[in-house]
């Protein structure tokens, strides 16, 4: 199983929004077959392993780190491809987190009289699709909340001086974060003051061709929150023909420039005060089928996400720097008043990225 | 070597203003003594390795972490020792800082016919004596500052609320923090308000009597800046009969309150503003042997010793929680108006205490 799952994670750049899933079929103690999904449309995990496998999956054992899907999709199901193909046993690390097909797989199996077991590394198995279950269960994607700062908590001068804080290993580290992400969202303020783009340059990621095809690169969507009409169809972020989302809460307020045809404006329900109401936005991301989004914002921006409780995880970029109280801090956070009050969280990993510590932190109660 | 640095390491709660150190005799490569410094006025490392090995001394091998001292001090010199029992050849990790007399206790060995080779694990050597290294070559202590904050680089509520930002693991490690510091420096506000003792509780150091000998337990000098004459004899810190040393600018402005005979009151020339000049103060501390020295402050106090680049090292323990912009920063560092201004540190090490993480971070440009 544990090689299955390093299969399934080749996928990380290239399956969404399908999940990431590994196969290894063994036969007489031997690995007769292996695969994994590499991208939506093409062959399932399974259906690559019995590829490879031929006639030798008769009576092999399958390792798969999900579910075998028991429904016509863009591909035939794998549970009945599995069936077809005499394998004897299938060992699953997770059920699929789908609620509404959830078990089914595993039904098809044993009616065939296949054996199964489930839940052999069920936690890395979930960790590998973390968003992608998280949609499936919530009808919301999963939010990382992306940030870069001194020691001292600050992310820019007085001045708003921010460039760069962080090292380009931090930066590059960013670029395969990005990578990993169905969509990145951020606001108008941040494209217009950095003339941000947003874009994975796989150049930049620091791994060859053997790891993502260049035919399989995928640019995250970006979606930008624009309620006051500042974006204009000259900045840098659109030069790139990748899907943008602009989302407004004041749609048809004023008349729209003429965008680009990878452009789509949405309209999204206000708050009180007239900005899009982020609690009405994240369904319709993960109605399209968004399991990762990368929150890369200033400060105001992720401060509302926080307080929303719309995220999942903070990846904190720290430079070995001091800047010192005039400088302007991470986040707004405002209303908090006494210490129990303050955001809790979990931290899960930390590392060094070269001059930089990163730390990654749940929000989720443990 | 690497036995002799482990063995010096035992006497990292008692040997200063001594340096630790560690010796280990080997004779036809068995290991026939080793010994470590425990505390100053007992006997050093060699002699310790020598009383060990006995007559079995005679033609080996002498693995010391620190050149053997050539003087007659509050012990007879180690060089001598180690002519007088027969040692055939001496690897020395580093030679003495001390400018006066470096070099010498190799001189006198070379000149008894003894073979003696110098720099094997050189920077482990330098590791276990940084402050003992740096006061020998400066004449000033090392500084360790000790900040805890929010992961977003705040130290307290705007109501002034901070305890407890960090988990009582992080506060166990401060307590062994504590243990190695030959002295805790602050100022008066600090005790005030927290009606802070800094004393070392040794049950709450985790560590068993195997480790320090309750005999030896030493309680850190505790220094605290006073200019406004503030303290009084009433406070938790008095309570404890350990040395404490009040520092004043203005001297015999007021009368002296009648201090306990643990309490010394020392004058240090004010700077512009009336407060203490740091750069006044530290080389005095130097005098008093004081090679570690630990800041335990406010964020202006801290603020004071890092603009007036007087400290080594940052101790940083966050806590995984978000305080937002209205909490109060760790430092001022006031005057810093662009990025390239701003402190630049070098990552030591990160780890994680508890919930918490703690990185450890130098002054020193690398």
């Amino acid at each position: 199983m544990q090689r299955a799952i390093e299969l399934a994670r080749w996928g990380t750049y290239t399956t969404s929004p399908n999940p990431m899933v590994g196969c290894v079929l063994v036969n007489e103690q031997q690995i007769v077959g292996e695969g994994y999904h590499v991208k939506a449309g093409q062959g399932h995990a399974e259906v690559n392993a019995l590829a490879m496998a031929q006639e030798r999956a008769q009576g092999a054992t399958a390792y798969v780190t999900l579910e075998p899907c028991s429904h016509y999709g863009r591909t035939p199901p794998c549970a009945r491809a599995l069936i077809d193909a005499g394998v004897k046993r299938v060992i699953i690390a997770m059920q699929d987190p789908n609620p509404q097909v959830s078990g089914r797989g595993i039904q098809l199996l044993e009616e065939a009289g296949i054996a199964t077991q489930c839940g052999l590394l069920e936690e890395s198995a979930q960790q590998l699709n973390a968003g992608f279950i998280k949609r499936m269960q919530t009808g919301l994607p999963r939010v990382i909340c992306k940030l870069a700062s001194s020691l001292d908590g600050k992310i820019a001068m007085k001045s708003g001086e921010s460039k760069w804080i962080t090292s380009s290993q931090s930066r590059q580290d960013v670029q395969r974060l990005r990578a990993t992400s169905c969509a990145i969202i951020s606001g108008a303020d941040t494209v217009l003051v950095d003339d941000a783009r947003f874009s994975v340059r796989y150049d930049e990621l620091g791994f060859g061709q053997q790891y993502v095809e260049p035919d399989n690169l995928r640019q995250p969507i970006r979606v930008i929150i624009d309620s006051r009409y500042r974006l204009h169809p000259q900045l840098a972020l659109f030069s790139q023909a990748s899907k943008i989302i602009i989302v407004r809460s004041q749609y048809q307020l004023q008349a729209e420039p003429e965008w680009p045809e990878h452009v789509q404006v949405i309209d999204v329900e206000g708050d009180a005060n007239g900005k899009v109401d982020l609690q009405q936005l994240l369904p319709v991301l993960g109605q399209m089928e968004i399991n990762n989004l990368l929150l890369e914002s200033g400060g105001n921006l992720a401060s509302a996400f926080i307080q929303a409780a719309l995220v999942d995880e903070l990846w904190l970029y720290q430079a070995p720097k001091l800047m010192g109280a005039d400088a302007i801090s991470l986040l707004a956070l405002p209303g908090l008043e006494k210490l129990d009050q303050a955001q809790h969280l979990t931290i899960k990993d930390i590392r060094k990225i070269g001059p930089d510590i990163r730390i990654r932190a749940s929000f989720a109660n443990e």
